[in-house]
């Protein structure tokens, strides 16, 4: 409110018809337009969530203007066509094999998923984005992958059933990401539409999202087993069951070269969690295996203002290790950059 | 010791003596009988919790007492009525179904129960306090739930059964809830009586009631699909599983209108971890969807001094955040005043 | 690093090559022979942990030596021959019970391990030390328990039997440290060789141990039930999932007067994890009821440092509570004495 609309005064009822007004005003101003924010929020890079199918022929004419020169890159997103359990999945599904010209198979879907990755590549994908109620992996054999799969399109599986082949699903997308290089984002934890009779009346993401309770370590053993070392695989865990911060995560990311803690996410991206997750991780895994700031919001024009408090949080978390002798002031300041250029760029390969 | 007593030295074995002898004087005298404490407690509300049959005439004698002003008031505690796992519950159930004058049948328990509630209510009950070891709520068809009830009053439900019963249960109060008004509290996550020998011995509330982990996001869901949005329901969730506050409370609380999050209870009740409340929950659901401090004390001459220990805690919060730059000093003082006054008033009705 | 090799500058790829060869120097001089350090270190009591077959002949042999005067203890650790799922249990423990010359019955593993405890015993140990992924107990039948013994040397244990086997075999061991007195330290809650290529190259303790969460509350019941009143009898709990301190640890070591809190342990042994720590426990439990530092370190010349990391961070903890007003501060330099001296010598009766 301060920096972009010159607000200084806290909001109240009595204020509140001249604050809208004035928002009103700066709104519809030239320089409040998407691309003159983005130049001056100076935002070296920006990615959306896009569905497999999408062409993303929008994200190809933006590359394509000779008027915008910022980099929006397109990030694929595939749990609808993973889960079992989301609305019209095997719709969907069949929808996303047909992209390959063979009949409905598990190959054939594996097939597409690799295809339409390599579309987003192709299109500047740095990254696919997995979001899970429960993290859970396995590496089922062919035959009973390909089983479930058969029933799963035509929404045959039962809940046991439906979590083997999730977590089998998520187990293919590390594979991927080994080859094609896209960095893994999971962020798991969250009971989605928690109160049914607000998601019939106005649909999802209306507010009653819930976190749950989460365990990494067993869940995603069978997944780290088997690409937790390999060459180039970048994972970036989000959680909002802080208590996994200093119990699970950060031991994880101790060992597994391709395991990023990511930044405190959603619930915890606020100025007293964000310090309990650096106290939570920091002394097990070190500043360089978190994933540094990056910004998951929806709202445009609170990106400045979330990168601040991220920073501050950050150097008033480095200053306090200064202040104990624990770090030398030049150390701080290198970490400090660090957190905002270097290790953002290179965990997610920017 | 200080206030009351005017007793300044640390205990010690040296003094032990000294002090008692003190105490005891000062016990004896005039100005410590309980009307004179709650006088000069300055206490508004004091509220008992009462079993359902209890006919409350010690409330009535005391309401129409000229010579005492204060309110003191009746809550409904049903937890021995609703769970089929506490010793003698098919008898006591037979007691309270016979209130009605009908034969034993869950639309009888049920009338029963709404009949008792009434009945507080005429003795100016505020509140239902519901102590379960999980917070697992269900909506059984009522045939299912009937079927259950006539096994429950002859002890014969296997531990699933008495689950899903207990389930029922707290789903039918809240239910109640919204038709009579009476704020439901929620305390959950304690395993009663851990030590057998010691429960054998002495009774129960001996001193080995032990916390464990506690799930709302799940366990709540059905009862909050049903009437989280009702108006006028307030339900009040204490838990003494502090990871809960910021994973699941918070984000429960800031979208349900009905739900409030209940003050640090029982061993979180000190002045860590009520700062550590504070922080776990504020950034997420703001301070007006907390319940502000209620006391659970069974020691009334420690409530000034508990009172005292939670608006510094909570001053020292808003003091930090002054300094900080997050919140004004004016809105600070508010708040400061709110959580022991406006707030706690509204969200239990008084 | 600096006090032990007198190096201030920070390491960097810079001066890696100097500092190690001036720790190589050092390493080199008379002045780091082991017992050089045990006695510059001041250590009063080292412990190892040993095979219950050892014959503990090194420890005799030193106990023996009148060059040393120092205190080494054996520490009797049994996992592998109460873990039906420990690679090479059969065996192991047919052993084991060829100690007593007895055929391999149930009767004969329990006198083998008691005896076992007692050839530690008369070499010194003070404690039995014992790693279980969850702590939990049981207490079966003895033909219930003859049966699975029976099943888990031919390895014919499925998981639920596994469990109930090692559950009724941490019983045991409680049951024989109220006889013969060792304390028992319980450190429980670790995957441990998380990534089994990395386990098939290298072998165990290769920095793939991963915390899992952990409940005490209702696993360690049937155990507490049956000794946690007995006198005499030590139990220190060791935790890597810090939110069991303030839910489930503090409130059972409030009760218990077997148990107490054990220092924060691998990876919470640090500064911020020290006084989360202490601040989750103290509020319920006081300084008492927790172990006072002791060192796990497999490091010998990492010794200094971590008692005084964390005799600066009790002191710190402390020297808040005098500013806060809670303490006073000879009782604080009281705790501050006890916390290094008396408590522990006391919990593990040196």
């Amino acid at each position: 409110m301060r920096t972009l609309f010159d607000i200084a005064d806290e909001p109240s009822a009595d204020n509140a018809d001249v604050l809208y007004d004035a928002i009103s005003r700066k709104l519809a101003e030239p320089s409040f337009r998407p691309r003159a924010l983005f130049d001056r929020f100076r935002i070296e890079v920006l990615a959306t969530t896009d569905d497999p199918l999408d062409d993303l022929a929008a994200h190809a004419a933006l590359a394509a203007d000779p008027g915008f020169g910022g980099r929006v890159l397109p990030t694929f997103r595939p749990d609808a066509y993973l889960d079992p359990d989301a609305a019209g999945f095997g719709e969907r599904v069949r929808r996303l094999v047909e992209t390959t010209g063979q009949a409905t198979s598990f190959a054939g879907y594996l097939k597409a998923l690799r295809e339409r990755r390599a579309h987003f590549v192709a299109h500047g994908a740095v990254s696919a984005d997995h979001g899970v109620l429960e993290p859970y992996t396995t590496d089922l054999d062919p035959a009973a992958a390909q089983d479930l799969f058969a029933h799963a399109i035509d929404h045959r599986l039962d809940a046991r059933a439906a979590r083997e082949f999730r977590g089998h699903m998520l187990f293919q997308m590390a594979k991927m990401s080994v080859d094609d290089g896209l960095v893994m984002t999971i962020h798991a934890g969250v009971r989605r539409n928690h109160h049914r009779p607000t998601f019939d009346a106005f649909g999802p993401d209306t507010g009653h999202d819930i976190p749950v309770r989460t365990d990494y370590t067993e869940n995603l053993r069978p997944l780290l087993e088997a690409f937790g070392t390999a060459p180039g695989l970048h994972i970036v865990l989000f959680t909002v069951d802080e208590t996994s911060f200093s119990r699970e995560i950060a031991p994880l990311a101790g060992f597994y070269p391709s395991l990023y803690i990511g930044a405190p996410w959603w619930f915890l991206d606020a100025p007293d969690a964000i310090l309990r997750f650096r106290s939570a991780v920091t002394e097990t895994a070190g500043f360089y295996r978190s994933s540094g700031f990056i910004d998951d919001t929806r709202a445009f024009l609170s990106i400045p203002a979330r990168h601040d408090v991220s920073r501050r949080m950050d150097a008033s978390f480095l200053a306090r290790l200064v202040v104990e002798g624990r770090i030398s002031p030049p150390t701080a300041r290198r970490i400090a950059r660090d957190l905002v250029d270097a290790i953002p760029r290179e965990v997610f390969k920017l």
